[in-house]
């Protein structure tokens, strides 16, 4: 693209892109004060709309799957693009457990009375406008929907170029249901352009977007953290770590081991590298191994490891630091607490850290002293999840420590105002 | 200065702060597990030193007051700049209330039980390192550096260049202080240099500062927001209005307004604009009018409020959007609530808005439509501030909704992890 038709593009995006965050703003205006009941039924008649209209969703979701086809996209990238029947009642069963989660919006936890008689309080409230950047899961595009409606907030969304269609299919289903609830069809909104440009208005448009959500890969999240204007609420890498402690439970820790590493290498809360205390490498690191190898775990040791793992390779510098996401394991042996510590905050990526102890002093240590979004005692690091720690559902998992730190709901999603009851107080 | 020269000005500056910011993190890691007994004893030596090295503080202060008069800064402005006994003894003071603040850090508001049995909840945990850029107050620095110490923070700080001999002079106190309690002198630091580049410098270090925090003017808080690549604690302006509602108590709405208005009219949350329901205007704005036009304050009327106060100027549309920060008030009948709410959606800045009425259901309308962080019924905006609010100490307020939204005080300085113990469970 010429120059010039490279800026004729970005007004015209810039342009497109100003209106649907202004409407956006204006929508949001309307959410915020909107009831529970109202925006439970638009999700309702969303998920019904989503099953009631399956076979155009499939049509439009053929088109995108041809093109990806077509541009040699791999058999990974084209399931993650399909809408079948499965995942399609599973976008539906998804927005109707979004309608039946409590609405964090207007709670007041508490209020305090001050010297000179007012009370004061913190309201719940939504954000207000949100960005939400992603890659190529068209489901993604109802879930931040639903999520975003659920907390009061209006959402524009800027899906992958290979999901387009899917997309847009999925707005239109969406705009209908937003409408026949009486809310605005503007709080839920997807931009017509894929291009990066549009990714950069939506990125500069600070004056009426609260937040940014990106979700998919690194290159991704580092793109948007780099060129944002507004607040993004990044996920960066998890590399994990598990601590097996002198005098743990080494069954216990075997079974941790398995699940963390094996359960689903793929995805962030997947253990990285094993770290055992020395007192215990000799008992534990050969079963483990046994576990490990049997799945088809490539071990990648220290020194001492390896001598005791005779089928471990040597682990370089660089597998300290990795974030595999595959089965693949960096195995360190330690001389203690103190050096698993260092070893954590040297490598670690801030994300889901555990420990294996029967020790009761040594799990406080660990909890007080780890630097990382979910620290567990005795469980394995797969829980780091919304859904399995108990908040519902989940947009994500920030690893920057500012809103939210850890997985975040429909709380992460809202932010608190003050509110002040007084009976003519001024100030002296 | 030379393109050459500047650039080298940058590199030293990134070295140094980068080094800087590294000591910072390390000592971050100390502070995120030192007791709060630890961090007290520390705030309580500063609190000393400060009053046992007065004379030298001074004599530093007057370096800096030399070459500010040689510069011709303005009277307000070498004020501010003063370091004299009264300030000194307030500094020391200040110290003192944040040791005897409870320390958010630690602190576990509740736990859960998920159905496999894991115990769940939220552990707060400091933010990590902090970059404070400021101007011309060095009492700020004080302020700051307990601040950040309490919650468990590491700060670095970059003051205006008219305090540097002050601001430098008090972190070899406050250094020595740490080191005598036992704690990194690194967890407060001081830029010794005051250009833009260490500015722009500090702003780059997203891989180690984790917030940065600008107090100041309009100029300096919008120069950091579009220069870094660290979140922002943003604070822009306050154009904060009371609605006097129809049927209010007409003597508690002057209380409260000319109290709103000329309490301290410079700061951020005084009355802007004040909207009056046309049912109460013929009645109230000639009483208010009075009570304001006694205490000095210019009148910028619509054209009903002119009608009933024949010294009001006419208000233009720029008086709406404005943040006098003067003795001059903007007054807008209007003909109910929707407008006065419309009013506030387009004019407010999210800072602070008042209702004053008799009609529970309309307060509680206000209370939960308007979009600002401190909402208020029959109170004056002058109660936005952290102290007034019981929070304690206030590090800034915040009018972006990420993260804080209002006065900050300790515990905006901090974040939760999640914490998890179990018994071996693993994810099935």
């Amino acid at each position: 693209m010429s120059e010039i038709a490279a800026k004729a593009t970005r007004s015209v995006s810039q342009q497109l892109i100003g209106e649907m965050c202004l409407a956006a703003r204006g929508a949001a205006r309307q959410l915020a004060v909107a009831g529970r009941a109202l925006k439970d039924q638009a999700l309702t008649l969303m998920a019904q709309a989503v099953m009631d209209q399956a076979p155009a969703l499939k049509a439009a979701n053929a088109v995108d799957l041809e093109a990806a086809r077509a541009a040699g996209l791999t058999s990974a990238m084209l399931d993650r693009l399909t809408l079948d029947d499965k995942t399609i009642a599973s976008m539906a069963e998804g927005l109707k457990e979004v309608a039946a989660l409590p609405d964090p919006v207007g709670e007041v936890p508490g209020m305090w009375r001050r010297p000179n008689g007012l009370l004061v309080g913190r309201m719940r409230i939504p954000l207000g406008v949100i960005g939400f950047i992603y890659e190529s899961r068209p489901n993604v595009t109802l879930d931040a929907a639903g999520l975003c409606l659920k907390s009061g907030n209006a959402v524009v969304l800027k899906g992958g170029k290979e999901a387009l269609n899917s997309n847009l299919a999925l707005a239109g289903i969406v705009g209908q249901a937003l409408t026949a609830a009486g809310l605005p069809a503007a709080a839920v909104q997807v931009i017509p352009t894929t291009d990066r440009a549009a990714t950069l208005a939506l990125l500069g448009m600070d004056e009426l977007v609260d937040v940014i959500i990106p979700r998919g890969g690194e290159g991704l999240i580092r793109f948007v953290a780099a060129n944002s204007r507004i607040p993004v609420l990044k996920h960066y890498k998890g590399v994990c770590h598990v601590y097996v402690d002198k005098g743990a439970d080494l069954a216990m820790a075997v079974d941790i081991c398995v699940n963390a590493k094996c359960q689903r290498p793929g995805v962030c809360n997947a253990m990285e590298t094993l770290l055992v205390h020395e007192g215990e490498a000799a008992a534990f690191l050969p079963k483990v191994a046994q576990a490990l190898l049997a799945r088809g775990v490539e071990i990648r040791g220290c020194p001492a490891t390896r001598a005791l793992v005779p089928q471990a390779v040597p682990a370089s510098e660089e597998d300290w630091p990795a974030e595999f996401l595959e089965l693949i394991l960096a195995v360190k042996v330690v001389p203690g607490m103190d050096e698993a510590l260092d070893h954590i905050a040297a490598y670690g990526s801030l994300h889901t850290e555990a420990i294996v102890t029967r020790d009761h002093g040594r799990a406080m240590r660990f909890i007080n002293a780890v630097d990382a979004s979910v620290v567990l005692v005795n469980a394995s690091t797969r829980f780091n999840d919304g859904g399995q720690l108990g908040l519902g559902a989940e947009i994500g998992i920030s690893t920057s420590k500012l809103h939210a730190f850890g997985p975040m709901g429909l709380t992460e999603l809202t932010t608190t105002k003050f509110i002040v009851f007084g009976e003519g107080q001024v100030r002296v």
